[in-house]
């Protein structure tokens, strides 16, 4: 770091001898700034159209209804969304602001909680989407040997809005899963920063 | 480096000054390959309890047959673990033979592979669980909004088995989490010790 160039505690000017590598810092950080806000936008209308979803159906006279907390993996999917549009907007926000200074991070510890909350993220938004299609599939398709009918014929319209939700969940989590490529390669830059100066 | 080491391409032995750090990367290292063989041990174990798992039962004197393959989430399941009980038998080789010759990974391009492999079985690991827990859960106490019967009471021991399956399923996907976070931290470390000469 030369001197100068005004150090502020855990946010610091980008400086670097080599302008190919600040390129590519800049590509990385629009993407990431990008892809936190897509996230959000994808979160919060995958809950939305799981969490809003409701279709009544008259079968053989009876009245049903369909809504999203019949399956317990609808449910996880619309918590997991909504949990991982909150931490894209807190994230999105901190990359704005970060972009408006034109600092750059330079905290190790804060760059391994975020690649650590990401990598969290990545797994539940994994998970909840992977179990979510499992029951839309048995849901679209039945499973005769199991004498579990197939439902959607019945309750299209709720189907179809699930399926949206679900797809929009399954762009969330491989958003989620590049951020966290993306906050793995803050890190290696930073631990490439700082430390090996007494070695090589 | 110290000169007069013995550099080979690749591999090179462990020299630091710190004790301290070669201690901690004793540790992980170690932690690597117990982890890697204990997933290959409970890899095989899951793929084998979900795979050979069938039960014949009467329902109203029809002779009815549970296996596998009638639910997709098992299938995929086990197919899931086989490819990540064979990726740690393979990683588990390269660990033993590393700690055998005493070696420590120093290519970063190596390391940067291992780690998106292990992400990316990780990922796959996970999928598959909450997909097969999700079916797990719908045989165990059905759906009756949906009209879906459970049918563990009729295949009780079927069930049982998947559901060790599952489990072992299960710490096989959260050992391959903590590998991802071993291996970003290989990384780390590499990257820590060969760039930044010029900076600081």
């Amino acid at each position: 770091m030369r001197p100068g160039i005004g150090v502020s505690p855990g946010n610091v000017p980008v400086y670097y001898g080599g302008g190919h590598l600040k390129a590519v810092e800049r590509r990385v950080k629009v993407a990431e700034v990008v892809l936190r806000w897509v996230i959000f936008g994808l979160g919060v209308l995958a809950a939305a159209l799981v969490a809003s979803d409701t279709q009544v159906t008259n079968i053989f006279s009876l009245e049903k209804k369909a809504k999203f907390t019949d399956m317990k993996a609808l449910v996880f999917l619309v918590i997991a969304n909504a949990i991982a549009a909150g931490y894209s907007l807190i994230q999105g926000l901190r990359c704005a602001v970060s972009m408006i200074k034109g600092s750059v991070l330079f905290d190790k510890a804060l760059a391994l909680v975020i690649f650590s909350c990401d990598q969290v993220m990545a797994y539940v938004t994994l998970a909840a989407v992977a179990a979510a299609a499992q029951s839309a599939v048995l849901g679209e398709f039945g499973q005769s040997e199991l004498q579990w009918m197939k439902l959607c014929n019945l309750y299209r319209r709720f189907c179809s809005r699930v399926g949206e939700g679900i797809l929009s969940s399954f762009v969330v989590s491989l958003g989620m899963v590049s951020l966290s490529g993306l906050s793995a390669f803050n890190l290696f830059r930073l631990f490439g920063n700082n430390k090996g100066k007494t070695r090589g």
